[in-house]
């Protein structure tokens, strides 16, 4: 039921500027599944990317198994301009998106150096824990092929980056962690043309 | 994150009296994916069937467009034991699940003379419309091997059929409906094995 072309006014300059960028969310989590965690962050990214212009095409909800989100990312990743996953990415032994999206893409996990200083950083602040050296393992071992995305500069906010692997960006799956990240993607994600001015989304929120 | 086997004390019996039934749960609208419309049938769904000791593998969401469902349909049929579609099954031009599961099961459309009476008798208590012949063409016209199911006769409520298609259960997508729908089949499409009297759901809910 209803339409999703009828975009709200301030998208739809920026969206007839050309072929409209589609969009496919991978919500991940068995506490989805199993009906104890309700998502939100679905439909926060929904609206969003609405509001942008974007056509998100489809969400799939998947449980914490590598080869069912691999699955989901290598289709997604084929299908779509852009993928956001959300949770998964946590340093516990249940959060396998990176290691999923390696799987999908072939790749091997690596280290990071950057992301492995911004989590001790976070560390330092709490007492250390018999495990921290298996969760900076767990939550810094990153595709070989990703890239850090740190943020728009603008917001001066703390920056925590997101992990970007071609055209799969992985968002938190905690919800004020999601939409923060999101929030300081979005310019990069999907920027606004120079010579399309009527495109800026002038909405409340941008 | 999460675990999805941790099951509630009320339904492990159930589950644990052989192989656990699996279920996929197909989201249909572009009002979710535009971000207009926030999906809960989705959540009440996973909390009723884990409740119950069935462990849902996959939710996924669709937009309003045949081929679109139909696949799902189809691959979600071969993959669970049961799937619930949720919204799509008015009768506006925009609602295409019953032409979407015919097409993911290589089916016809029939006009079922049982929903025609059910829907003539709710459209009489309302002024006629100009599109009525249009509507009632429209939400009478389900699946050739689709089978009516009229819940669950002890609840005494007033009923209005689900449409199910070989493992298929199309449920509407306004939320009351879609909770009381599900609510009046829990028993027929979970059955309780007379010989696990264990398993027997004693949660609040049931």
């Amino acid at each position: 039921m209803g339409s999703n072309s009828a975009l709200p006014t301030t998208a739809r300059a920026f969206a007839t500027g050309g072929k409209r960028k589609t969009a496919g969310i991978i919500v991940i989590g068995d506490e989805i599944l199993n009906g104890s965690t309700t998502d939100t962050n679905s439909s926060f990214l929904c609206r969003r990317l609405h509001h942008r212009g974007v056509l998100v095409k489809k969400i799939t909800v998947v449980g914490d198994t590598i080869p069912e989100i691999a699955a989901d990312v290598a289709e997604f990743s084929r299908n779509y301009d852009l993928v956001l996953t959300t949770g998964g990415v946590g340093p516990t032994h249940d959060d396998r998106t990176y290691e999923a999206i390696a799987a999908a893409f072939g790749d091997t996990l690596r280290i990071d150096d950057d992301l492995q200083a911004v989590f001790e950083d976070v560390l330092s602040k709490y007492k250390q824990r018999p495990d921290t050296a298996q969760a900076i393992q767990k939550f810094c071992s990153i595709p070989s092929s990703a890239t850090l995305l740190w943020g728009d500069k603008v917001t001066g906010a703390r920056k925590f980056p997101c992990v970007k692997t071609h055209n799969v960006v992985a968002l938190p799956g905690v919800p004020n962690f999601c939409e923060s990240g999101y929030d300081q993607l979005e310019n990069a994600l999907i920027p606004i043309s120079d010579t399309s001015p009527r495109g800026h989304c002038q909405g409340p929120r941008c």
